[in-house]
């Protein structure tokens, strides 16, 4: 099922379902409860969609694949790097990227992105994919000079605009391997697949549930692959994952 | 005006005004916005108070106090070092503060929280003040052992229960020379002002909006000074901030 956020002519904010037939069904409901399928509203292309997902928290991993740690020269980890996105990061699909005027170096990073289903705490390995209630593509944007000017990444990490998601919620996914890309301007500049993440999506819930509760419509951001480069103003940056579609932003200067 | 948020008989959860003769009424609408009130609902001894704010995101800052800088071996730093607590860390007064399995030292933190009342992105140091809702107790509770095994502080800082706030929002406080401090056992731990803050709430929130949009409700706890130490199993820790009250919290092991 990809189930999509969107807003409608009178600017109302509601959950769809995107059909196989490329039309787009209102949700009435709470997509993390119970759902009902309502009339159809229009083609997917005609639909302006929203962020699929307004988290009250969100977790990004740190050198999660082995490539990508050995590209920034840094030893595997020996446990999850974890560190925060803020709610005010998130965007959604076709929403701009917007540069800082205090960084001169923004890159994109392409991550598969885990939407929590049910809250929990302390969970085990084995159980932890069933408190997930889907996925969808996430673009882990990193002003790279502050992340090396700061010892904690609040503004390398956490700017307005620097998360976008989306395009859907896929809730049928096998997250241990699905092919992740990024292009720029329709240049492929990161291709890899989950199966090389260093610690999976059930290791992650379970060690990041075992710090703290996680609660439905939580994200996990879990780690991008090698071939990080810049982004600059007027690009288009295109997200691909497997099975849940394509997340594009274009970027602009503040 | 001090205003609590409180779980009534029937398990509802309400704002309030903590009256001068220590009765609380009730509070009809959003704090925010706008409050009538309403009936006196009891005395404030008989409230069952919760965290006086849910907030979507948490900033902290480290080392801003000068002496607490000196206490652990840090330079000044050149701009206030953010990061970030989970809204699932937080909570109120009376709430235990539970010791986490996976650390061995855990420790108070006195600081002086900051409740935005307006969205605000970008602004002066001239204008901040203006976007404050108020003023609440924080303490930030720290795992150190966490703290230096990680680069980013999401375990350090990030376990549930680690950040009691309350006992009320004081909307009529002037943030630049209030006295805080801690009491463990009753036994003061740290006792300091904000007059020897490096940021001031100003510039805190001036620099803080220039990287991310605020919404009213968030926090920002504005640092701790010197004298930080550990709690142990059946501590009872006291975070005072003049003007504000007493924010009490008991300590447990998980």
């Amino acid at each position: 099922m990809k189930i999509v956020r969107f807003q409608d002519r009178a600017d109302e904010i509601n959950y769809g379902l995107h059909q196989e037939d490329d039309t787009v069904a209102l949700l009435h409901g709470n997509p993390y409860a119970n759902i009902e399928v309502g009339p159809i509203v229009g083609n997917i292309q005609d639909i302006d969609l929203c962020s699929p997902v307004t988290p009250s928290k969100i977790i990004a991993v740190g050198l999660n694949y082995k490539l990508h740690a050995e590209e920034v020269g840094m030893a595997l980890p020996e446990f999850p790097m974890f560190f925060y996105k803020p709610p005010t990061s998130v965007i959604g699909p076709k929403e701009t990227i917007i540069l800082p005027e205090t960084s001169d170096h923004v890159e994109h990073e392409c991550e598969l992105a885990v939407v929590m289903g049910e809250r929990c705490s302390k969970v085990s390995v084995d159980t932890a994919l069933k408190y997930i209630f889907g996925y969808t593509c996430g673009n882990d944007i990193s002003a790279r000079d502050w992340q090396k000017r700061e010892t904690q990444w609040v503004r390398g990490k956490g700017f307005d605009t620097f998360l976008p998601l989306g395009p859907c919620i896929q809730t049928n996914l096998d997250p241990t391997q699905v092919q992740l890309s990024t292009r720029v301007n329709g240049e492929v500049k990161q291709s890899s697949s989950t199966s090389d993440l260093i610690f999976p999506v059930d290791q992650l819930i379970s060690e990041l549930s075992a710090i703290m509760t996680l609660l439905p419509g939580d994200i996990i951001v879990t780690g991008t692959p090698s071939g990080v480069g810049p982004i600059h103003h007027g690009d288009l940056v295109e997200v691909e994952v497997e099975g849940i579609g394509t997340l594009q932003n274009p970027v602009a200067s503040a």
